[in-house]
């Protein structure tokens, strides 16, 4: 059982329309609102060696991606602390805290609990003009595919390369840059924390359209071989670089570092260099 | 170290007035969305024998209730789940629905997680008018103190009477009673989830005045001895009940049951039949 097939039990019963995207859109005055929560812990996310500022951090940036991947801009964060040992909060609630102050945003409110381990829930508001306002849907066969950012510098990390502990440890969501895609009309987004590879996938189960990649295309990480390197952009976790869908005469977009990597097809299939891409990625699983 | 006094850390870093109130406060349009988490999980909160259904009802109502406790209606609620065994997913996300839509919410959006024991934290979102918004400022000397329905049913259970365990297993939130009380103009206003005693400690904390109750007053579970349903009412965890400030000319107020047990006094001070009242109730501990 993996969290994928779980989701089906999930959209059979809170409905398909609330699972479709990285945040819900709700109504708020003339603008929408989106939110989205995430559940982190140590022992799947917290690697060790991570300070629980780091931690804090972490729980705060992977709710703001989320936010950022709607073209929004993030405004309020809630959060929920599990603690095993009371002496992490103050480390966790700084983190956290400081991301939201770099990313725009504010802790309004939370919870506390005694936890078996480090246990933390991020809720993030934000905020996005009808207009700007992008989802998962809406992507056309022609429109380019892009990425931004160097993907695979987090999994690179967990396989080796010490040089991008920075990135595992205190990813740095694509807020500016998701609100400036926003505004510049892209057609199709969402960030690709399980890798490049499901975030393809979960966006052709949502959009009438599959998409081709070149792989020599992929910006990689420098210093790994690039096979190795390749691997780790396609299907490793923990990047929060947002993959985005673009009608080609809209791009390059001013103000974003991006790279086209493929485009949109008619056919409903993720290829790579003229094959299928191989369907896996970051995924819980259970016996 | 208690959650208490882990508040007040949390207090130093994100800011006094963001930890005041059951919910946080944000402006939607011409009206306020109020916003809210809550972390429970299997060791501390789901006792033995609940069901996965009642696990996830139990989750909703809770945080249900502390956006009752603000006059708001409850609108949109996310939930993350962390699962030790996946089948407990669609028990627990059914629960949670059928509480929402008992009270008038929807469930919009999650997160999945895989865990070492089931752990589920809400957040919810609610609106309210302007002006019908109450907070646990606002009381004042010689305001009549209430507290809705019959306070110590779920701490019975804990303690023995089974006939009490629907109080404890499925509590009911107070979502309409909140809503006409904060039209109606209460003074201020919290949920009782940590018992009288605390709840009057707590609204003592942020308001310039002092509680005086009367112990022969407060309305208690049938069939225990007197002396134990008191003990339960006032330091009893679990219940959900309202507890509020109104000015006497205000009370009663239709479509509320509720109980007049004491008044707000200018002393800084909690007092029962004339003697102070113990500081104790439901809280977490860290050793």
């Amino acid at each position: 059982m993996d969290d994928r097939k779980l989701l089906e039990t999930v959209m059979d019963i809170v409905g398909r329309e609330n699972c479709l995207d990285d945040c819900a859109v709700l109504p708020c005055g003339d603008r929408f609102m989106v939110a989205t929560t995430d559940m982190l812990h140590r022992t799947t996310d917290f690697v060790p060696g991570m300070t629980d500022w780091q931690a804090g951090w972490m729980s705060a940036a992977v709710t703001l991606s989320d936010i950022a991947s709607m073209g929004a801009a993030p405004k309020y964060v809630l959060i929920a602390v599990g603690l095993d040992d009371w002496r992490s909060l103050s480390g966790v609630m700084q983190g956290a805290k400081d991301c939201c102050t770099r990313f725009g945003a504010a802790i309004i409110g939370g919870d506390i609990d005694r936890h078996d381990e480090l246990t933390v829930v991020t809720t993030g508001l934000g905020l996005v003009d009808k207009d700007h306002l992008v989802r998962r849907t809406g992507a056309r066969p022609g429109d380019l595919v892009c990425i931004t950012g160097t993907p695979g510098q987090a999994q690179a990390r967990l396989d080796g390369y010490p040089q991008y502990e920075k990135a595992l440890f205190e990813p740095q969501p694509r807020v500016d840059e998701g609100q400036i895609l926003g505004r510049a009309g892209v057609s199709a987004m969402m960030d690709d924390s399980d890798g490049i590879a499901l975030s393809l996938y979960d966006l052709m189960s949502v959009n009438p359209c599959g998409f081709s990649i070149d792989s020599s295309r992929l910006p990689l990480p420098a210093a790994i071989p690039a096979d190795q390197a390749r691997e780790l952009a396609l299907y490793g976790g923990g990047d929060y670089e947002l993959i985005f869908t673009i009608a080609p005469g809209r791009f390059p977009v001013q103000g974003v570092a991006a790279t086209v990597i493929g485009t949109a097809v008619p056919e409903k299939a993720v290829m790579a260099d003229g094959k299928p891409l191989e369907k896996r990625g970051y995924q819980h699983h259970w016996k």
